[in-house]
């Protein structure tokens, strides 16, 4: 394995060698697996979970790691090509970037979503840049398209609590948030749960419809799965026998980066905060997920969270064991 | 051992064993004691000593940790419960404890006192809340009444100094200094002398006594370690043949919380300021102590600080080796 | 060895130890050298490189280290003497520096020039002063005057291309920058070059001379390793036959600590930035150097700094190995 980019590079059966590999590090710690290796962190937005949890996998199997961001340790970086650098940033992403590569044996980039052009989004286009820049294995803390580690991490969340992967009904529902925040949770929860064999339904409000791209996407993998993957904004009729419902908030796609027409459209949406009654026609059983932060009586009732449906520590969790499978993975001496 | 939260939650038998554990590590290395263990590290408030002397604990046994701070890597952190989260915060405390818990074998938690309530201070109402969303085992790293990580690390220091148990003269003195400063190392030290038996003797002003159910507390443990405890505001005679002078600075606990008249109280204090003739009488060999910072020429003079009679550097570094023991105690294969 | 605070400490003989040491461990991992050991890591000034290849360096070697910069973690440090702290700093320099360096079994320090006084720069009075208050073995992460770990990472990049020592053509240029910076660099890569046996030019405008002191130590290592030193503000002349453009900008030295005079002086030196035809009459081989941050455009064309004579990346990777080789002299069972 040379790079962790994104759930769809891979096969099914090698998420689940990466799932199994996590629980496996979960059960039976190896603490000298990467003795001496390094990872390198490089934090172009802000994280907790992410933070923490790579740094706690490296001491886990017995490496290290060290963190970068510009807040901390950079005078000031510069990310555009062909410039002249007479201004206030002392120091361009094309050294800074590998650089921090050339420390590590492996590198972690967290780039979000600018927030702009959809088109750019779906492109991946800042974190492929800085891809190129990379000579060492890379993995994705998140870009403006995707986050493979929460996908990964969520994988073994559902794999923990049985939740079946043919006939598992799995609702990634929009939910009401003040600011209009990227499609790279919704898009890799979509993928994750398509390529696990689930029947997915997206439910989201009109003018909050997942790209197309990302969605013939995830219908070609539930396809070779044996899962289905739909849209609606019928909320009654998709939660009935859910037994996940997975709440993101997310921009609107029909007026991406347009901040005015986004306000607009979601201010009515407040009632898109997933509460008790949402459960009422899902299986008895059905979980709460959700990859954090979240914001208490705003996406999520205080009652459904701190309540046994809810699973939003666990996948925080498991955050830290997948990624110990990722690293073991691309830098241990068996490999996967 | 589970929890480190308050050397009063332990026998003086026990607090022995620790000190003679960090003693043991001191001399005797045990670089794989802990290796794959992470301490997860939360500083809701300022540090420097804490915030090294962890992570350098962890790397001496073998382990590792990570650091979380609101400044560094939270979007804001909301507290309040029941809120609906519509305005700044992106984080409740309620998800990111135990998230930070959950990377980690143990868990250190720093959160100052707010200065407003005595009562709540003394309840250790914050500390509480967060420690209840905690399942791993936690390490008071200074709550608004407590450090029993200084008072743990300032026993060894007296016994490294070989100053008498039985007999010998602790003075804890209020010190002049700008801000009213809170309680916890000022009640942790006291607690630490009585359960030392020492006897030990509060020097501060009027208006700076101590609160009662600190005093009691410390008076309780003094009975049962063969010591003594008072309060006055007689310098000359609370010093004479003193061994150690421990200065601190702390809030007027009359006007707690009253930010004006604690001004107004301590204005003509300048002169609890600790400077050589406050060794005129005590015990030859008398040590000055202090958990620093301190600021030079308002709490101490730098002739004394400087001088053969600080012990503040001592003090600072049996910070590691006395966490060293608690953490051995926590997470390593023996236990104590 | 006990102190790595100026590559003139050292004999070429020495630093080839270290160089060839760097090699081993690059090629020969030892994960397992200085397990349970501590580095101190206290940036006075801001970096990357040095913050990230430190820590890299610690876990590769299985130890760890610790980072503490004010602005993360310090409330506030005082530098004076015989200050009355009463103002807004809690810790003065005299405590916090010694109290980090207990932490640690060794300790890595950065403290940038103030920029105002050539002759304090050249005693490298700040960092002689924190150097005083450190009992552990020191590392110079980079003063007023010096950054050793840098030329001994370059001294590394040279062996590794096969620059010829004896009779190999360094040029040392000064390069537009808008701002006035340190002589450390310059006057590092001198001393470096220099003791590497080098026919050392220094190619630098009218009023940039480098202090005589920095060039009569120079020259005193040139005659004793069979090079030489001169300077010179002829570039064309300069140039012919270089094995090494090494770029760097440095302050005024005839206007030092004049920010004015100097900015008067530098603005019509915007030519001096290293582009391909400062390459027409140098050896063909000739391979471009710089310490990192650069500023593209301005103190080298882009053309230049991506091709193939840019040897920066490499440069900035020996950092790493170099100082690996510096920890395992200082902290190693068996020492250099």
């Amino acid at each position: 394995m040379k790079e962790f980019y994104d759930l769809g590079d891979f096969s099914p059966e090698e998420i689940e060698a990466l799932v199994t590999l996590a629980g496996r590090l979960q059960r039976y710690p190896e603490p000298r697996a990467l003795e001496g290796k390094v990872l390198s962190l490089l934090f172009l937005s802000p994280s907790l979970r992410t933070l923490a949890s790579f740094q706690a996998a490296m001491v886990r199997l017995g490496g290290g790691s060290f963190v970068i961001s510009p807040d901390m340790s950079i005078h000031g970086l510069e990310t555009r090509p062909g410039i002249v650098m007479d201004g206030t940033a002392a120091e361009h992403i094309r050294e800074a970037v590998p650089v921090i590569a050339a420390y590590g044996d492996a590198m972690g980039i967290r780039a979000f979503a600018e927030g702009k052009s959809l088109d750019k989004e779906i492109a991946d286009t800042e974190f492929n840049a800085l891809r190129k820049l990379v000579n060492t294995p890379l993995i994705n803390m998140e870009s403006a398209i995707g986050h493979p580690c929460q996908s990964l991490a969520d994988w073994k969340t559902l794999d923990d609590l049985q939740v079946p992967k043919q006939g598992g009904r799995f609702v990634l529902s929009w939910a009401y948030h003040p600011r209009a925040l990227p499609l790279a949770v919704p898009s890799s929860t979509l993928q994750m749960a398509a390529m696990r064999g689930m029947d997915v339904t997206v439910l989201r409000p009109e003018g909050f419809e997942l790209p197309p791209a990302i969605m013939d996407r995830a219908t070609q993998a539930a396809a070779a799965s044996g899962g289905s993957v739909r849209e609606t904004d019928e909320r009654a009729e998709a939660l009935e026998g859910a037994h996940i419902i997975y709440a993101k908030s997310w921009a609107s796609t029909r007026h991406y980066g347009d901040k005015l027409k986004d306000t607009e459209l979601r201010r009515p949406l407040a009632d898109w905060c997933v509460d008790d009654p949402w459960f009422e026609t899902t299986d008895q059983d059905c979980r709460f997920m959700h990859c954090l932060p979240v914001r208490r009586g705003v996406v999520v009732s205080d009652q459904v969270l701190d309540g046994p449906r809810s699973v939003v520590i666990q996948e925080a969790q498991n955050r830290m064991y997948a990624q110990m499978a990722v690293l073991h993975a691309l830098l241990g001496k068996r490999g996967l």
